[in-house]
């Protein structure tokens, strides 16, 4: 099961593929979105073996995106909560599911919706935009590689959280 | 290697995992969104044996987000351009590597960026918003399951295509 490691990759997303790359680590995330923290609603829910939801569950506790918290119903078990990382995921999955939504479904095939709590609004689409606010496409944007031009670590983190 | 086929589920996420939801399946797509399309281009960008890249590259064309073309050079082999729907997967990519910037490197860890192509300017993050334009987080959202609130197609197709 294991492939090539990307671990050590220059590209982000070579490395968040290297977590959350496979098909039922995506998955148990989904349904943490939704609410989900015993072992025993993932295992419904994904109708996946105790080996392999084991496997991932601890993949992703050891990565920092679940953490492992005292049960709501006081059980002797844990219950498994998103993490800040784990949360910030969650672009990823609007993306996935907008994508699915487009392109996965026939005309009228009935799917779930994701819709604002207090109003049940429908999602709108995930923006990508320029720096004037103009939807930004592939074709307009190009990756820098490391070795080709030397990163700016300190300029770079600084816009990263502004 | 085949797992439970997630291609009837209700959840778009899980149809869309199912058709990219594996290691090699998303690097190749962001291979071809750096411009690359032909298949030593890929295998040498990956590094992964000739069989397990045939095989994806196939089921990339198979689902249609690849499609096969003649050479730019003329020659007896055929190039792998993105389709529309291939093309459409843009955010899912800029979401794992912005993930993948702030949550998969250490401070100071060089890697690659995405800029604008005219103005070598770094590419802002993606934008979920609710409807007055304010950030929406994921506790702000719930999922409507098709069982629990049938959809309205009609109404809900409008709306994708707005």
């Amino acid at each position: 099961m294991k492939r090539k490691s990307m671990e050590e990759a220059e590209c982000p997303v070579a490395r968040a593929l290297d977590l959350i790359g496979d098909w039922w680590t995506l998955l148990i995330v989904r349904d943490a979105f939704d609410g989900m923290r015993r072992f025993s609603d993932f295992q419904s829910s994904l109708g996946i073996s105790r080996g392999i939801l084991s496997a991932r569950l601890k993949g992703l506790v050891d990565c920092g995106i679940l953490e492992m918290v005292p049960p709501e119903d006081g059980g002797a078990h844990h219950d498994y909560l998103l993490t800040a990382k784990g949360a910030a995921l969650f672009p990823i999955l609007v993306g996935l599911r907008q994508w699915g939504e487009t392109h996965c479904f026939e005309p009228g095939e009935p799917h779930s919706i994701l819709v604002e709590r207090t109003t049940g609004r429908r999602i709108g689409p995930l923006k990508l935009e320029d720096a004037s606010g103009q939807p930004l496409e592939a074709a307009m944007t190009e990756v820098r590689k490391v070795a080709a031009a030397p990163v700016r670590t300190g300029r770079k983190r600084a816009a990263q959280n502004a």
